[in-house]
C-alpha cells in the first residue's frame, strides 16, 4: 500500500500523520478564484468536471497534501431527487422548503450526478499514486435539515420539529436520501475515489434518542448499502458537534475512520473511540486564520494528544481569509518539525 | 435536611427524583402572561421584586416543582457594568456590540442588582421549607459573546475571532464578568437563595484549548470567589453543548451537579462525571411539547438512564407551545410511574 492515508485507515499508525484540509480547494487560494469565476453558478461549477476536476487538484499542486477531496457539495443530491438548490452569494444554499407532501413525491434522478464521477475519474487519472482521493456525501439528517428548513439552520429547531411532527415521513425522507447517497457513493468509488466520507455537519443537539433515529440508522443504511454493492474502501464519518453521541457514532458504525470538529479533545476522543479506529482532525480553522504562535501552539496540541492512526485535519473548512503561507507553515511544522508561521 | 434537592446535591440520590424545569415561569403559562403583561419591558420585569417574585412562585404553586428558579436574565449582570441591554420583541435581548477599546471603560454598579436580591428574599419567604430556590447568572462566556456581537449568536464567529484576535483584553472582560458575576451570586445566596446556577448556555463549538481558556478558568474564579465569601451553597454548573468538554468542565470545577443539555446520553455521562457528583436533566423540550407517547418514552428513558444522584429537569427552557397538561403528565409519571400524556 502506498498511500499513507489508506495506511491510517487500515489502522497504521503513521508518523509523520498524513494531511488534509477541509475546504483545501476554496476561496483562500488565488488559483481557485480564477477558475470560479468562470462558472455560471456554484452548481453549474460543481457539475463542469474539467473546472471540479481542476480545483479539487489545486491544493495538491500547491501545498502537496497527502489527499484531494473531491470538489462538490452535499446539496446535489437533493438535485438528483428532484428538488430546487440555489447558491445565493452572501447568503449560502437555498432551497424550497420541503413539505410533508412533497416526501412522497420525491424523485430519482441519478444520473443528473454523472458528471461528480467524471470528475472524480479525471483527478484519479491526473493524481500520483500515492496520493488519496477522497470522496464525500452529505449526512441524511444533515441533508434532510436543509431541504426542510429551505437554508442552513442555526438551531436545526423547524427540522427537529419536524421530525417529531411527521414521524413516518421523516424516516421516509431520510431512507430515501440514505439509498440516494449510497449510490452517489458507490458510484463514486467506482469512478476512482480511495476513501469515502460521510459530512454529518449537523450532528449536534439532537437528543441521544433522536440522534440514533435521525442520525446512525441512517448512515447504517449507506454504508450497508455501499458494502452490499461490494465497495469496500474505507469510510470515514464525520458527526461534527455530536458530543458524546460521537462515541456511539464511532461504536456502532461500520466506519474506519471518526473525524472530530474543533470542538474535541482528541486524547479523550482516542480513548474512547474503538481499538485501533483512525481518527481525523482537529485543528482550529480560527487558530489557522490567526497564524503566528497561537498557530504554532494549535499544531503541537493537535500532534501531542492524537496518538494512533490519525490524520491531521482542520475540525472545520478553511476560511477564506487565511493566509497561504500558514498553511505552509502548518505542513511542514507536521512534517519536519517547524513552520514559519506568519 | 428536608429539601430533596439538596439532598441530591450532596451527593445522595432521592427516589423519586426532585424535578424543576428550566423556564418554567414562562409563556406557558397564562398566570405568568397576566404579570408579564403589566411590566413596561422585560428588564423593568426583572427588576419589579414583586412581580418577578411572584412569576417564580407560580409553577411552585400549579405544579408543585420541588424547586423555584430565580426570575431573572443572564443578561442583567452587562447592565451592572454600564452597558445598555433592551430586549426587542421577536428578536430577544439586543446590546450595543461592545468594541475593544469599551473593556477598559466597564463601569461597576452592583447597586441596579439590589431588586434582584430582593425577588430573591420574597420567594425564600414564601417557599414552603421543603422546596429549594435557585440563584443564578449566566457564565462569563455566554454573557460574553452577547456583549460583543450585540445579540444572541448562532454561530459564535465574531466572539470566537474576538477571543483569538484580542486576547488580552478577552481575558479582562471574562475576569470583570467572573467578579461581577460571583458578587451577584453571592448576593443571591445571603438574600436566601439555597444553590446557585451557572447557565453557560453557549459552551458549544469550542476548541478544547479556548474551552479551559474561556469557559473553565473565569467559572473557577467565580466559584472561587463565592466560596472566599465564605458561601458553601452548593453550585450546580451548565456547560450546555459542550460535549467531550463537558467531562473537564466537572471533574475541574468545585461544582456539585453537572447539568446536561439535550444531546447528553445520561449513562455515559454518569459514567464520566466524578464519582457522587449530582448530574441534572435532560429531558428534549420538543418532546415535552409533542406529548403522547413520545414524550412518555423520553421521560422514562431519563428515569432509567440517569442513575444515582439526579435532578429531573429539561435540557433546554420549556417552549411557549407546551400544554400544562403534558407538565402535569410528566411530574405524576416521575412521582407515580405514569402520567396522563395528551
Amino acid at each position: 500500500m502506498t498511500q499513507s492515508l489508506l495506511k491510517v485507515l487500515s489502522g497504521e499508525p503513521v508518523n509523520p500523520p498524513p494531511v488534509w484540509f477541509m475546504r483545501q480547494a476554496g476561496r483562500h487560494l488565488p488559483e481557485y478564484m480564477k477558475i470560479r469565476a468562470t462558472a455560471r453558478d456554484f452548481i453549474d461549477f460543481c457539475f463542469s468536471p474539467n473546472k471540479a476536476a481542476e480545483v479539487t487538484l489545486q491544493p495538491i499542486r500547491r501545498y502537496d497534501m497527502d489527499a484531494a477531496i473531491l470538489f462538490a457539495d452535499i446539496l446535489l443530491v437533493p438535485i438528483a431527487l428532484g428538488r430546487d438548490v440555489r447558491f445565493v452569494k452572501g447568503t449560502g444554499p437555498v432551497l424550497d422548503p420541503l413539505k410533508v407532501e412533497d416526501i412522497a413525491k420525491l424523485g430519482n434522478d441519478m444520473d443528473v450526478l454523472k458528471p461528480v464521477y467524471e470528475t472524480v475519474s479525471r483527478v484519479r487519472a491526473e493524481l500520483d499514486d500515492h496520493k488519496t482521493l477522497i470522496g464525500f456525501c452529505g449526512g441524511p439528517w444533515t441533508v434532510a435539515t436543509y431541504m426542510i428548513e429551505g437554508r442552513g439552520s442555526p438551531t436545526k429547531e423547524i427540522p427537529k420539529r419536524f421530525a417529531y411532527d411527521h414521524i413516518q415521513e421523516m424516516d421516509e425522507l431520510l431512507s430515501r436520501l440514505a439509498d440516494a447517497s449510497a449510490d452517489y457513493l458507490i458510484e463514486q468509488a467506482k469512478a476512482g475515489a480511495d476513501a469515502l466520507k460521510i459530512f454529518e455537519s449537523w450532528a449536534e443537539g439532537l437528543p441521544p434518542q433522536q440522534f440514533d433515529r435521525l442520525v446512525i440508522a441512517p448512515t447504517r443504511q449507506i454504508i450497508d448499502r455501499v458494502r452490499a454493492a461490494g465497495i469496500t474502501k474505507p469510510i470515514i464519518g464525520f458527526p461534527r458537534g455530536a458530543g458524546l453521541n460521537a462515541l456511539r457514532y464511532a461504536r456502532e458504525l461500520d466506519i474506519q475512520c471518526c473525524a472530530a470538529g474543533t470542538d474535541v479533545p482528541l486524547k479523550a476522543f482516542r480513548q474512547s473511540v474503538p481499538d485501533g479506529m483512525a481518527i481525523q482532525g482537529n485543528l482550529d480553522p480560527l487558530a489557522l486564520r490567526m497564524g503566528g504562535d497561537v498557530l504554532r501552539h494549535a499544531v503541537q496540541n493537535v500532534l501531542d494528544t492524537a496518538s494512533g492512526p490519525h490524520i491531521f485535519n482542520l475540525g472545520h473548512g478553511v476560511t477564506p481569509d487565511v493566509k497561504i503561507e500558514n498553511v505552509h507553515a502548518v505542513i511542514s511544522h507536521i512534517r519536519t518539525g517547524s513552520g514559519n508561521y506568519v
